[in-house]
């Protein structure tokens, strides 16, 4: 027999011809795809898109409303918006008072500046910001974490000034870093702090000022009237923290910091407790926010702490506005803008940082109040704004004869309900490995510092991720009866291994970080499915398919790994070629049957390598090499072509048997 | 007509009997899983697997080998292998011997420590070592970040006993370190070096070390001879680069160096040109290696310099040793274990460190050489260490002419080969940000320093698989004519666009640094598919079916976004379906019609999630959530399931608006 019948194994051309091709996508000039790749990698949401196709002073407009969404939502402002704004405004200004105290206080600054910070920041959010329900003000966390990073370098009741300037600069960094982060479409830097990166970390800053506050109440129990004051406290917050189930009742814990603020106060009026050991707030002064832009301190060292905290502050406080206005806009159906929202927060703190404000941001507690209270635009905040203003310039010696008490039970309060261990629970029952990022922040947090807790958890995040590319996942696929589809055979028991076929899925893109590893895992695949074979006494492995669909890129490493692994499966599969001989031989293996072996080609199958792929395999000359006809589309059509070369290889094998092996 | 009829749009349940089931995995103790996750991590060749069922005597040789493989190799060594390996071992040591003195140069040692470093280390390494072909010795790049690491710390002029300690120490604790990544099974560190990375950073490493060594050549051209051995060493380096691609003229690059040194000595010696200004080695001590267990240093400063040092000239040793030993197992078709080498190689530097050697690892170069020599096993190793032995006891003087010069030129030489512009080219036409990762190496290294290069390197590299899994890749797939099969239209390009349909596939696992990215993209797959809708006024878009076999993985962000596209298809939904109603109603849009919309449940159907998405989907409720009956195993059945709900809702609504509105 010629040997031109070898070419291609015996009707390999009927094959052939039900196989559909693999094509390799159409080449793109270089600055194209670069330009593609740059487009979706810093805008992907296309921001530009509402502008095509519009005459330019429309653009005009559009971009108007871009950058200050008041514009958008301040023509079609209602009366009856109105209405349920004042209501919302005045409810969160209830709470923002007594908070922005005791928050300013948690950050070791004086009191007024919780003020101040709740008076600027939310006029400039209500025109830039694009949530409806965010309502602006110090958080608790910022706040903890801004004062314990400045106290290391300057110490609050020593230099209280420098402090305080240090204070603004470190605002100013957190202002500018968040707005260039929108600006230079960075917003995907916050996406690496997870969700349970944040449930541990809050959890974890909220046990932290919990245990410091403690102290500051278990102090009153020497105050004769203490104990009452601590089971009134005790009976508002359990109220508190029982309403954030039920909705109805969030004015109650509204109204709570407020209420006891008042409460406390006239309690010590009246019994004259300052005079006795209760420490109150004091005077607080008059007046609209001072300048501060003269303030800010741009002299080594201390700039370097003003930069590293506003960096860490900032990022913490964007997560946290961001992660809550995306909630609630979940929740009414409308869209936030992450970038555009770091833009509106960072231009908020570089405005405050010049005008006696700290850090702000949106808290989860005063936005969920706000939304309950039933607010319909981002004037709540304008409304919020203006009685703080009228507080600054006519209520702050009514504060007087607040006790810090109080104080610290509002920040106690309000830290409860951030550790949030339904979320761990949560966490913990769906994804372990959440569950371990979660636990570490907040350990690292409660045990470390807060710095260390968020590098803990960010760090751990991170090797996730790279873990999932270093190991990923491969499975063995059969057929599920009666069907063309093969499916991993740990998720469906039912399928089907294919004799003589191995067939392979990977499910990671192929790199440098695990070429390595899959190098060794096929080949530990290939040796206990030959062990497997051998104690099932199948037919003998021939074919290896790896099925590509869910590698989405290769790197060059990637690439010498699948000629390595070629090379491995020619390997083996010679010496069963040899072996298969010997049966039908005997002894006398010829090298004419190695020759021969080559013209069934490679023993290694590709199936549906996606486009980024067959660009490379192409370019690399490793599809030339493995040759075009063994990469299919389809599993099945893969298989269907292994099976006829199987059979076709057999009968020319006997055939050749017959006719004796030197007439080749 | 009565309620009943709309629970399941009609025929519903013909088309769930075509329907195959995705199955929930069968749900695995959380300590098996974990078990099985670290093996797969810390494990992946399973190298306990040849232990299994054999008598305890076997296992113990077997452990014997596996630590010790020239237990396995020995036995079988014959005559024939000797005779190769001599020839090979014997021309390695003609390179090694003057390679050694000069590399030691470049690390700032006495030149002796070179021919201490090729008489121990390759002893312990063709007893502990898997690869035949690797040729162990002091390296150009090792040797070079050595000497600029510590140099930074002490100056080897002014006290070299210190410096000279210094590197012992260094060398204990790269050793240390190594052996404890193969003893930890942390060889996966070494893979996120990748090729790219390692091209660069020898190419940057080795034009650092030219520029250095020209002043010194340079300098040549006031002596008078000097021009001539310029030229001399010229025509040996030109025919040395070449001849890498003439195996058959190996010997001409290996000899050239030895070649050089002697005629360089006689030169020297019969001119006497070391009276001219021609610097000289001078005078080597004779006699093997002496102890320098007592040298090591364990004092601050110092140690932290050592353990710095030894850590980043360890890894870079261990990268270069075990891609160099990978590629000639490659050749000659037998495996690698990469944690057993890196034990390797890390044991024989610990006890380097205590016989006066400084790092070495296993070099390209010189391997080249002993494979294109012929040798057989690690044996030709021995006969190295044994030549380098006789030249330690009875040569040493033969050096005392040696001009700096030639060693000089050797390193150069050397170098030369290591800037391989060839793989940048490669890189470049393959893979564009492999040769941006490897262009960094090499600037960071050449205008920086070898740390910051490689630091660079390895960030730009980690960066990239970071924004793999933080800017997947999704792709709108269409149906290939005359097939079941749905594939990526930009790569099928006749690939047809399902009606009313939108099939998107997800390429990466979803995770929280993903998880906004995503909902941004769908969101905008799907405006742009309503806007063609409209331009081509094809049928609305009714259904999002999300091709899941790409996502490997998927964590609580991830099923939180999933929840979120949900929610965001169905919003848009119920806009199309009261734009519809209002169509066939007029403007009377009633509220039955929006209850009536419930019956068709959701418009997001999921396709063949994998194990991992399948258990977390059952165990977060999301599956509950979308209905079983929304998930299908292919694209083809979701397409048809969709298909037959959308002809049926039509005839629905067009059957009750004939019938009234009122009457459900």
């Amino acid at each position: 027999m010629g040997s031109v019948d070898y070419e291609y194994p015996l009707g390999m051309n009927i094959v052939q011809g039900m196989q559909h091709q693999v094509e390799v996508p159409p080449p793109q000039p270089f600055l194209k795809s670069l330009k593609y790749s740059l487009k979706e990698t810093f805008f992907p949401d296309d921001p530009l898109r509402q502008f095509k196709n519009k005459p330019p002073s429309k653009k005009l407009m559009l971009a108007l409303q871009y950058f200050f969404p008041i514009f958008e939502w301040a023509p079609k402002f209602t009366f009856h918006f109105f209405k349920a704004d004042l209501v919302a405004g005045i409810t969160i200004a209830s709470l923002a008072i007594p908070q922005g105290i005791s928050y300013a206080k948690l950050a070791n600054l004086p009191p007024i500046l919780g003020l101040y910070s709740s008076f600027i920041p939310p006029l400039i959010y209500a025109m830039m910001g694009s949530s409806r329900d965010l309502a602006v003000g110090t958080v608790a966390v910022g706040s903890l974490l801004m004062g314990s990073m400045l106290s290391d370098e300057v110490n609050p009741n020593q230099d209280p000034n420098l402090y305080l300037h240090l204070a603004f600069t470190a605002t100013l960094f957190a202002g500018i870093f968040q707005a260039s982060l929108g600006f230079f479409r960075l917003g995907f830097i916050v996406d690496f702090l997870s969700h349970a990166t944040i449930v541990g970390f809050m959890g974890g800053a909220a046990t932290v000022v919990c245990l410091q506050q403690l102290k500051s109440i278990l102090g009153l129990v020497h105050f004769t009237h203490g104990a009452d004051i601590i089971s009134v406290m005790r009976s508002v917050f359990t109220q508190t923290h029982e309403s954030k189930k039920q909705p109805r009742f969030f004015w109650v814990s509204a109204m709570a910091p407020l209420t006891s603020v008042i409460l406390g106060s006239l309690l010590v009026y009246f019994t004259h407790a300052e005079k006795h050991g209760v420490e109150v707030i004091g005077e607080l002064k008059k007046g609209l926010n001072p300048g501060s832009v003269t303030k800010l301190v741009f002299v080594s060292p201390y700039m370097i702490t003003a930069v590293k905290t506003g960096i860490v502050v900032g990022i913490i406080a964007l997560a946290e506005g961001i992660a809550v206005g995306r909630s609630f806009a979940m929740y009414k159906n409308y869209n936030i803008d992450g970038n555009k929202e770091m833009i509106a927060i960072g231009t908020m703190n570089i405005v405050g940082s010049f005008t006696s404000c700290y850090i702000t941001t949106g808290p989860f507690s005063r936005s969920a109040v706000n939304y309950n209270a039933g607010c319909k635009t981002a004037a709540s905040n304008i409304i919020m704004s203006i009685a703080v203003m009228l507080t600054l310039l006519f209520l702050t010696p009514l504060f007087h004869y607040t006790p810090l008490v109080v104080l610290s039970a509002i920040i106690v309060s309000a830290m409860l309900g951030l550790v949030d261990y339904e979320a761990a629970i949560h966490l913990w029952k769906i994804d372990k490995f959440d569950f371990v990022v979660c636990m570490s922040a907040y350990i690292g947090v409660v045990f470390g510092s807060v710095e260390i807790g968020l590098v803990i958890a960010v760090a751990i995040s991170v090797l996730r991720v790279l873990l999932f590319i270093a190991r990923p996942r491969t499975f063995v696929l059969g057929n599920i009866p009666n069907s063309e589809i093969y499916r991993n055979v740990e998720q469906y028991p039912n399928a089907k291994h294919v004799p003589g076929i191995l067939i392979l899925e990977i499910d990671a893109p192929i790199y440098f970080a695990n070429a390595s590893y899959l190098r060794e895992r096929i080949t530990r695949w290939i040796d206990e499915e030959e062990d497997r074979i051998i104690a099932t006494r199948e037919t003998s492995l021939q074919y290896i398919i790896m099925d590509m669909s869910g590698v989405g890129n290769i790197d060059t490493s990637g690439i010498s790994m699948l000629e390595e692994v070629k090379k491995i499966t020619e390997r083996r599969e010679l010496q069963t070629w040899f072996k298969w001989v010997e049966e039908l031989e005997g002894e006398n293996v010829s090298m004419d049957s190695h020759l021969k072996r080559e013209y069934w080609n490679s023993s290694l199958v590709l199936v549906n390598p996606g486009s980024e792929v067959m660009k490379k395999l192409n370019k690399s000359k490793f599809q030339n090499n493995l040759g075009q006809k063994w990469i299919y589309l389809t599993v099945e059509e893969a298989v269907v072509a292994c099976n006829f070369n199987l059979r076709a290889s057999k009968t020319n094998l006997k055939k050749d048997e017959s006719e004796g092996w030197n007439n080749v």
